[in-house]
């Protein structure tokens, strides 16, 4: 059996990918081609990425895509694979000490806002959210405003194969959802080490709430007076479109086509103690669901003001569009329509949140008498928020490609969207 | 204007509601007719509800009924009415004795699973969830293992009343999901009074906790060596089919055709700590939408296993499902097909969980030509549990009606259903 593999081909905003290849065939399970390897999205949030710092950015997403990539070569499957790269990315929001050493980053520079060096709240403490789903199984697990954690995502993995051993002792059903100190403690009893809190902050969100705290002080001293609810209202435009929305995501396709997807995020700044984002909404911030009996298997992970992303369920919404024919269309209309159009942020000026998505189906090359099946892998980002961050890589290609993806210059975010993509084709000749 | 409103109607499981009236009209707003009052439908609980104590299950539904009512009278909005009919029920879940005086009650005997009196979690603590959703400004509020706090939906409601006034100072997001600690020190923040940890518990409850930790322990003992993966998955079929999954909730249309639904729970017996249950999922535990571009405006609030409706989002599939014409078939099939059948539950031997839901359009009455307008109701429940108990009433009834609805002998819980319904008009002459 040789592999053909092809790596990612990148395409552009105006050449939607997709419809290049013959419709998914059924195939007999007991003829399935074994594909080797796999592809890996992530991102590094949307909001904002300046130019000073692309090249970091850029080295988080290589680094996260060629862990998951090792796993996928290693034979792990979707979900194992989508926690190594968020793993990755949340490290990076870390010290550049204690992340690694061999690129030059700003000391206590964090470049995402997930896990240790992530936003901290309005008690000066850090409290994290993550998700991750498997398509395969279709189980999920999500911890919410979880502190003294360094990875809030392998909690959120340990809780989905958990979940996945079946019930608890007394037919207790396992959780899939776990928040604050309880899932501290739950996981700690699992055998992941704890963070001391003076650990979790760093050099550069401990400043960031300083600065912070100074702005919400002054602004609550011009908000006095009995036109305060007026004031709240109208004092949304300056704010929220800066860095700090970098939620980390990735999406993931094995070498069997099962997908995954995950997410994490340190939250908004000076948010609320116990406020729970998108990255922990079931639906929201991160969906996988293999084909099953729809056409595609899907894949989604958001990023951006989380309030906006669970009130439109982003992630779950994207999925169910990747349904039908043009994926590029489908991503455009739903981000159109179902985020910055949508009845559900009505009373919002901006909208501000992306996605990376991936779907694929199994396919039949053409000319068919060539019998190549493999898995035609499409995948997409767009984002309202002025940049994301992007990195993809298949598994036999020898590094990532990365871009930060910006609204074309004039557009305003929260009211205009990019979108962009490419595909993959995961094949083997019989 | 004279008031023609009518009672509700009760329709049996095999004559579905719904047809009976013409098509919604496209109605001119400045010509839209006022109603009278509203309607409201509550639950306490899918679980199992015994005959000896269907009185008091009866009684706490009546009450709710009432309170909401009551508040529709006033002039008050489909949320407030909503968040009136759940702390009532929720206040069922306490002693007698601090519950209300006027009924023969057992002493310290809850009868509801929601707020005070809640099941204990693993360490003996009272976590609750609670959520609510407005279906005219679609906004939502929700707690998750939130204690201390005697109504939980009182939080979610001020969570959510807060969030429709606009951006806090500096252009930070009002939280809509608080969890924990935050939740409980944003509550007290915000007027609501605490409940000392000791008061939140009942006799009733701690001697529950006492018997259930005597059970895992018998459990676990059985449980030890190499097969304990095998064991846990076998361990499910004895267990959960009890009265512990009494979650409460209700759904409410006012009389300007709004709708509104809420849910509230202690969740699961001996859950871990921090575990949050589908009555604070977005999605899952409650939704209600006004119409908008639909047909109809739909309110759906669920009960029952919080995992198994939050991995198939039991409450938004249903409302989704209910814009379809015919609303019986409509719930039956996403019970079926969305629930029982779900790929997303594949692993589990019995699916347990119930819904109310309602859907209501603008109406005209046959024959046109007595220009009879008004608003039809449609409202339905169905559970896979043993028992469900509901109660409903418009604002021109003088009492709710009540009802214990049971599987039909024989039949298997998780694996079958019961559904019924009944329609409601609420018309004014013009």
């Amino acid at each position: 059996m040789e592999s053909l593999m092809n790596s990612a081909e990148e395409q552009q905003h105006s050449s939607p990918p997709g419809n290049s290849w013959s419709k998914q065939e059924e195939i007999n399970k007991n003829e399935t081609p074994k594909c080797v390897g796999g592809f890996v999205l992530v991102h590094a949030g949307a909001g904002y990425h300046s130019e000073s710092k692309a090249k970091e950015y850029k080295h988080v997403c290589k680094r996260a895509c060629q862990r998951a990539v090792d796993r996928l070569k290693a034979g792990a499957l979707a979900a194992e694979a989508v926690a190594a790269a968020l793993v990755e990315l949340e490290l990076y929001s870390a010290p550049a000490s204690n992340a690694c050493t061999h690129i030059l980053l700003d000391d206590d520079s964090p470049f995402t806002n997930a896990g240790m060096g992530s936003n901290l709240n309005l008690s000066g403490e850090i409290e994290c959210d993550a998700s991750i789903m498997d398509g395969k199984s279709l189980h999920y697990g999500a911890v919410g405003a979880i502190s003294g954690i360094k990875n809030p995502v392998l909690v959120a993995n340990r809780l989905l194969s958990e979940a996945q051993k079946g019930k608890l002792s007394a037919g207790r059903i396992p959780p899939c959802f776990l928040v604050g100190r309880g899932a501290h403690d739950w996981a700690v009893g699992h055998g992941i080490p704890p963070c001391p809190s003076e650990k979790m902050a760093t050099k550069f969100s401990l400043s960031a709430y300083k600065r912070n705290k100074r702005k919400m002080a002054l602004a609550e001293k011009m908000d006095t007076g009995h036109n305060h609810a007026k004031k709240r209202r109208q004092s949304s435009e300056t704010e929220n479109g800066s860095g700090c929305l970098d939620t980390v995501g990735a999406v993931v396709v094995d070498s069997e086509g099962n997908v995954a997807a995950a997410v994490s995020s340190g939250g908004l700044a000076m948010k609320h103690p116990g406020r729970v984002g998108q990255a922990a909404h079931y639906g929201c911030g991160c969906w996988a669901e293999n084909a099953f009996n729809n056409p595609y298997s899907t894949a989604v992970s958001t990023s951006g003001c989380g309030e906006h992303l669970i009130r439109t369920m982003l992630a779950r919404e994207c999925s169910a569009a990747l349904q039908s024919e043009d994926a590029h269309k489908a991503l455009l209309e739903t981000m159109q329509n179902k985020f910055i159009s949508s009845p559900f942020l009505a009373g919002e000026d901006r909208v501000l949140g992306g996605v990376i998505v991936l779907r694929c189906c199994r396919c039949v090359e053409s000319p068919p008498s060539q019998n190549i099946q493999g898995i035609l892998v499409e995948f997409l980002w767009s984002h309202t928020t002025e940049s994301m961050c992007v990195g993809y890589m298949s598994a036999q290609d020898s590094k990532a490609k990365t871009h930060i993806s910006r609204l074309p210059p004039g557009t305003v975010p929260g009211q205009c969207l990019a979108i962009e993509g490419g595909v993959c084709r995961l094949s083997v000749a019989e």
